[in-house]
């Protein structure tokens, strides 16, 4: 941490400065430049308050130096981490496509999707059994009926389950049935959630929150590896932005960012950044292209029934058809999509 | 709902589109422009989905008519909510100052502040037993005693208390200790929280998201007065955006914006919309002159020791000052400050 | 300016980063901390690129100290700048408020309006002749001939012009006519038109750009003021977020930021910081509360008619309503509205 | 355009509507919902001022249908345009990558640096000979001397040259040297130069303001094509968001977004939209993936002695591993990089 002093601060100014640092038990290093003189705090300024050097008479502003997160740091972790689910390795080499419709709404409308994106080439499922709805009135999900249907299509196609966690009280129920736990964007800081995810040790898909910055993003891992749980993935979903034509803006910088940050996995999810289907295949392929270790992807039989997000769900002939473009892009680059799953059942679809 | 056909849409994607609304219980209405055919959905419109529409042939945009939300707006109440909060009523021509740490520190610290706050003219105390943190590494409040400590300077000064509840798990807890619950920016849109105090009879205080728009914000109201409580209160705490100089955008045209949309009481938190102390009074004053029916406040005895939020938090002496000054500016809009409360029980400070 | 390594920085990249910066004429000012080394650099880090150390080995970020503007600066300058314009002072304790069409459409219109808001309690006559216009299709001003009416009305009415000036072809006929030239928001980073209005000795009113950072507003002045004109006035209009409630957004926040950081005047338009006449006078009101010194509002005597901002504009019994509620507001901050200009020549109105 | 009623608006109300649309020479079509009336504008609704019909009573909001521009707007001109430079073919299935440095500096630089691209597969050589900077006091570009090394770069070396126009009087000097005239981001909205370019022949590179919406971006398209000059390319150069780890937001949605809007080509400037070399080779592979029709990188044989945008600017060799990415990308979409042009003059390096 540094403390730039106004130009006209005092002596005394500075020391007491000074003295308060110390006091904390770190030091303080004078730089008297041309025009301002600065404190460096040395030690490990976590252990302070930046804010409360605000009030001190004659300090400027504070800055940061050290990053506020560490065990998410790839300063801490060097090599990249790499996510077991079931028979799948996220972070690796291979790109993992997971897809399905936004919301579990019928049995029938999961199996038939469940089948459709592997078909495809999708690795993993997607389905909300409890959905965060913006209106009250709006469908909330099937709740464990749900779970029970994405349990159901994963014995007979293999893939593995991604579903949303809303809260502490679901956990036992939601892990009782997913592969992986998705917290999404508007609970990226509910953090009695990453606590308690934190001290599961299922893997975690983390939602970048819709105005969350790149580091809030990491400080939300922190909480969820600092609670011993090392299997996170993080998950870029557009940011909000003045700009109307697209629901999000797709941070597409964020990939490569994230990826000299951070050893964590970074997923796309083209289908909020973008929320029209007729843009989700371009900016899938961006995403590969920029790094992306994998995709989750909304896709839905018939999206003009969706009961949510249908604008943005694709039909399964436009999944096979970014699967094909995205596989392409993945070699380009060296890398390949995931071997597509088998199932764990004998069934006859 | 109006669904605006494509210039060269042909009259058999017209018809499909009109037989998709009728076959919904709506009536399709078409007007036929120089370049494009636009229908109107007449009905209720929230029962269907618009999304639902973006993927028929020959759609090119769907237009929201309906504001989404109901009990919340202006039209559907058109007086003035007014909220009783033991003596005080909120959202009348009275103006009410909410004052008090970021977190409960200690017993001492809290009874300081809240004698203090008094003194100076406020009318309810603030203060956070639980603390939403970016940090897992930063103080996350006194939990129960800080509860304790809360209760204890209420009986001593008679100020109400406003307190934050995180999820739903502590809702028992809170609302044996609380006044009014305070729902933080960061939950906003946590629904299940929103559902619970919903079916709960407490006041709330709903602090905008971080980046919610204003319609969110009554979105997220709706699912409070709907699920049957309606002593709901606003709080716009400032907007993120790209500017760097404050920590928070202050939305002051929020004010009259809400105002006009709906019958619940709006107060302004000039310490986070700021984050800095130098820009607090300013701000308060504005709020105030804008039209705002309260005011909640940092202070703290001892800023620049505060656990948390030092840099934006008042010492006291400046918050009686804004104080003077915030009560010169009601009575330039012929409005004024509620009286000061007298302490419940008998206590020798 | 100080240069952040990465944790593993080696002794011989911490070197190379001194030399260069010695190489410069600078000197290198080293402070070890427990995770990282920080090189600060004292002297005038103006003369340096900044960016340049980015490619160096082992630098992580570099950290700007000083402020980047100096003859803008309160440091530089202590004491608040009053600029004359005519009989009125801008920047003193008297409030200033500027008002007028959009657009000067006619010799009628604008000589109506001009009448009403000088009847009203105004000071000066804003008035476009030259239109920034989104659309090549729309109406893009009068020209001279409109600047000959803004002179007629100053003639007929006492008040000063202020008007827009769209680039350096423009300045020599529009300081024929003006007191004030107006450089509108999408101008403040046209740096041929800052250095030419910076060398005539016009008073000048510079509007904050659609996404201006204030430091950006400032060092758009500092273009004007390092030119030799002194005579600087600045203007918040809002800025762009994500909110669509409001055309913009008002960051009433910039006006104590602006006062803290500057000694030059500070006006707000509450017209294009909201976008909508029904929230106009709660945000003027809310702009002199927080310590402007004055306003531009758009008036229209048929708002319904006008060829440019009609759905902002006030019409002149609400603007007179608007000047009594802000004169009351500036006594509750012992402020006071600026005495009503006399015509300079002799008129039957 | 939809002029949405308010829900307790009377006939009377809504006939005054009607006939103020009827005056206008339009036709007005009623949609009466269950909740509101709608009236339909009928006929070119460009013709009138919405914002004019906010006053009326009974208005509640006005709703565009019809889009702003027309000769921008693909459904005017459906097929794909291609712009001639030189003997390169812009918005066709080949991709162009414009690389240079920031400023012209010397002509040993630009000489170095021309070569330097040529030899890893650029196509057209940038560099800026007139500078905007934010500061008055940095490097402001050689001028005409720097317009005249450009000349002989491309004599040497075969590059068609892209620089930037700052004004309406420049325009004579650099369309004396240039083959591509830039437009850069800060005078995306001066009209008076999209006018004066839009009367030149010359192709343009128009860049995407820091805050502009992609709307307003085709507006300004509009202009210079509505003027008759019709080899406009699009400049995607990112955005300002509330996100600091990166310069700008690069706006990735915006490609697949103009491609279906207009027919004009599209360009990503990825060393702008990402502010920092080590983020560059990754969005650039995002970008054609995406659907970029070419690249504009910053280059510099020294980047760390730059004088402007260094940190943000290549290193020859990284360019060259970026060309061998990035073709690998056009592969695998089926489109390929653009052939090396050849020098027009006989020269021994």
């Amino acid at each position: 941490m540094m403390i730039v002093m106004h130009a006209e601060a005092t002596q005394e100014q500075i020391s007491a400065v000074v003295k308060k640092v110390e006091a904390s038990g770190l030091q303080a290093h004078l730089s008297r430049g041309a025009e301002r003189t600065v404190i460096g705090v040395v030690g490990d300024s976590r252990k302070i308050q930046p804010e409360n050097y605000t009030h001190l008479s004659g300090v400027e502003q504070i800055l940061r130096i050290t990053r506020p997160y560490k065990i998410a740091s790839r300063e801490f972790i060097p090599l990249d981490t790499q996510v077991r689910v079931r028979d799948l390795t996220i972070g690796g080499r291979q790109i993992v496509l997971i897809a399905g419709p936004c919301s579990v709404e019928s049995r029938s409308q999961l199996l038939e999707t469940a089948y459709a994106v592997r078909e495809a080439g999708a690795h993993a499922l997607r389905g909300g059994a409890f959905k965060p709805r913006t209106s009250p009135y709006s469908f909330q999900g099937l709740g464990e009926e749900g779970l029970q249907y994405l349990a159901e299509a994963r014995a007979e196609t293999g893939l593995a389950i991604v579903t949303e966690v809303m809260s502490v009280s679901q956990l036992p129920l939601v892990t009782a049935y997913a592969d992986v736990l998705q917290i999404g964007a508007r609970n990226m800081q509910n953090y009695n959630l990453l606590h308690a995810v934190g001290e599961s040790h299922f893997p975690v898909l983390l939602k970048r929150g819709l105005s969350a910055t790149i580091e809030e993003l990491l400080m939300s891992a922190e909480y969820i590896l600092s609670h011993g749980n090392r299997r996170v993935m993080l998950c870029e979903r557009g940011i909000r932005t003045y700009e109307t034509a697209t629901r999000n803006t797709t941070d597409i910088n964020a990939i490569p960012v994230l990826k000299s940050l951070t050893h964590l996995p970074v997923i796309l999810d083209p289908s909020h950044s973008t929320g029209h289907w007729a843009y989700v295949t371009a900016v899938a392929r961006a995403a590969v292209a920029a790094g992306a270790d994998g995709l989750i992807v909304e896709v839905h039989p018939q999206p003009e029934k969706a009961a949510s997000d249908g604008g943005q769900s694709l039909k399964p002939e436009r999944f096979a058809e970014l699967v094909r473009q995205v596989g392409r892009i993945a070699e380009a680059i060296e890398r390949e999509l995931a071997p597509v799953p088998q199932p764990t059942a004998i069934s006859v679809p």
